[in-house]
C-alpha cells in the first residue's frame, strides 16, 4: 500500500478525489489517496500552491512531488524541497493552450475586433490582411506548450520561429537560442507569444529593447507568466504604436487590480489567467502513470531541473 | 498568337494587367491580353461580374471562359454562354478562407468576444470552454473551400463532419451526403459553417427546421452565399437562443442595407464579404496554367457543371 498525499486548496480535492482514485486503480496501484498523513508514511505528494503542505522536510520517505500546474515557480525555490519534483504535462492543458493561442493569434492576424466592435451598419471596403504565410510569428519558449502552439500555427501557414534557452530542434519551427538568437527571433516578428517559464533569467525578457526589435505594429500575446514582460516598456510601445495590440492572460499581480493601466488601455485585452488549465481527468492519469513508473523502478517523467528553475 | 480578353470592372484591370501578362509569358504562351477585341478573334475570356461582356454569343471561337471568383452564380445561368466555363480555384483564396473560418471558429469556440467587449476591470473566475475535441463542427459544402477548412479544423482537434450533395471522401472528415445525411450532419452540431455553392437547390439550406437540429446554443458561420440561409429562420433561432451567435459575411443583398436587422442584432457579427478573395498574383498563374493546358490539348481544370450550377 502506497500513500499519496494530496496538498492543494480544498476545491481541487473535490475535482480530483474520485478521478485520481480511479486513475491509481487503473494503473494497478494499491494506493491510499489522502489529504492528511504522518509525513514519514507519504510516498508521493500531489502538489498545488495554497495547500496545507509548505514544509517538505518531514516527508523523508517521499519519492516524488508532482505539481499540478505547468509552472513550478511557486515551489521550485522552496528550500525544504529535497525530493524530486515533476511538473505537470497534461495533454488537455497543452491542447487548451494551443486552442487559446491559436484563437488570439487568428484574432489579431485577421483584426476580428474591428468587426466585433464595429457593428455600425456601415459596409466598408476593407484591405485584406496578409495571408498567414506573410505574418511571421515568434514563440518565446519551446517547452511542451510553446512547441505545441508553434506547430499548430505552422500548420495553419504561419512562418514560426521559436526561441529557447538551450537549442532545440522542432519540425516546422525555426529554432533559435541564446542571446543572439533572441535578437534574431524578435527582429521583425509581427506576433510574439510568450510561453517561457518564470525564472530570474526570464524576467523582463520582453523589455523596451526587445519590443523595439519587433515589426512596427506587432502583436504581443502572453499566456505564460506576468514577469516575462516589462510592463512599463509594453505600455510605452503600445502608446507609440510599435505594438498595435496586446492580449495578456498573466500578470505580476493576480487578480490584476482594477486600477491597473492594462485594464483601461484601448489596445490591451486582459483575460483572467484562463488561457488553459490542468484538467482533472487527464491530469489524474498523468499523475498515476508517473507513480507507476517510479514504483516500477523507472525514472519519473517531466522532472524539474531545479537549477534552471523549470 | 492567342487573344485573352479580360472582362471585369476597371479596377481589376489595374490589379491583373501586369501579373497576368507575366504569368502568360511564364507559361511560354504567345498571348495578347486585352480589354477590347473583335469577338471572333477571342480565344479565352477572363471573366468577373460587372465587366463589359454580358452577351457571350459573338465569341464563337472562344475555347474557355474563366471566372475570377470561386462562386459562378452570376454567369452560370447566362443563356448566351455556350463555351466551357471554369471557376477560380486560387490557392491564396482557399488559404484566406481557411484563415477566416479558423479565426471565427476559434472566436466562437473560446468566446473571445466576452473578453474583447468586457474590459471592465473585473477579474472573473470563468468556466473553461470545452476542448475542441468536444465541440462538433459541421461544414456544409465539401468543394475546394469546405474541404480545406474542414481539414484545418480537424487538424486543430475539432470533430468535423462535412456534407455535400454527392458523397465525398476526405481524410479526417466524416463525410455525409443526401437528405438523410444533411439531417445527420446538422443534428447536435455546435458550429455550422456554410460553404455551399449558390444554386436553386441550396437556397435556404439552413432554414428553421435545419436550425432546430443543431445543439442548443450553436454557432452559425456563413462565408458562402447569402441565400443559403433563411434569414427569418435564423433571426428567430437567435432570439430563442437555439443559435447563440452568428457571423455572416454574405447576404441576399450586398452591401447589406443599414436597416437590416442583422446589423443591430446583438448576437450577429456582420462582415462585409471579406472572408476571402481571389488574389491577383496567384490567380494569374492559375489562369495562365489553365490556358496552357487547353493549348496543349488537355481538358481545362475546374470546369463548371452547368446543370448542377457549380
Amino acid at each position: 500500500m502506497i500513500t499519496v498525499l494530496f496538498s492543494a486548496r480544498p476545491e481541487l480535492w473535490d475535482d480530483y478525489r474520485d478521478l485520481l482514485t480511479e486513475a491509481l486503480a487503473a494503473e494497478g496501484l494499491d494506493a491510499r489517496l489522502t489529504r492528511e498523513s504522518d509525513p514519514a508514511e507519504v510516498d508521493y505528494i500531489v502538489f498545488a500552491p495554497n495547500g496545507p503542505v509548505t514544509d517538505l522536510a518531514p516527508y523523508v520517505n517521499t519519492k516524488l512531488v508532482m505539481g499540478l500546474w505547468a509552472g513550478v515557480e511557486q515551489i521550485v525555490d522552496n528550500e525544504t524541497l529535497t525530493q524530486p519534483l515533476a511538473r505537470m504535462v497534461d495533454p488537455a492543458l497543452t491542447q487548451g493552450m494551443v486552442e487559446w493561442v491559436t484563437g488570439h493569434t487568428m484574432r489579431h492576424h485577421l483584426d476580428l475586433d474591428a468587426h466585433v466592435k464595429g457593428q455600425d451598419g456601415v459596409w466598408r471596403n476593407m484591405d485584406y490582411p496578409p495571408l498567414a504565410q506573410d505574418r511571421p510569428v515568434t514563440i518565446l519558449g519551446l517547452g511542451e506548450l510553446g512547441t505545441a502552439c508553434g506547430q499548430a500555427l505552422a500548420g495553419l501557414g504561419f512562418p514560426v520561429t521559436g526561441w529557447s534557452r538551450s537549442q532545440k530542434s522542432v519540425e516546422g519551427i525555426r529554432c533559435l537560442s541564446g542571446e543572439d538568437g533572441l535578437v534574431a527571433a524578435l527582429t521583425q516578428a509581427q506576433i510574439v507569444i510568450l510561453l517561457l517559464p518564470q525564472t530570474p533569467q526570464t524576467e523582463n525578457t520582453l523589455d523596451a529593447d526587445a519590443l523595439a526589435l519587433l515589426a512596427p505594429g506587432a502583436f504581443v500575446i502572453n499566456p505564460g507568466r506576468g514577469p516575462l514582460i516589462d510592463d512599463a516598456g509594453l505600455l510605452a510601445a503600445l502608446d507609440s504604436g510599435q505594438v498595435a495590440a496586446a492580449t495578456l492572460d498573466v500578470f505580476r499581480e493576480e487578480p490584476l487590480p482594477a486600477d491597473d493601466p492594462y485594464w483601461a488601455h484601448p489596445k490591451v485585452t486582459v483575460t483572467p489567467h484562463i488561457a488553459s488549465t490542468t484538467r482533472a481527468k487527464t491530469a489524474s492519469t498523468v499523475v498515476a502513470q508517473n507513480i507507476a513508473r517510479v514504483e516500477a523502478g523507472k525514472t519519473a517523467l517531466h522532472l524539474v531541473d531545479r537549477r534552471a528553475g523549470y
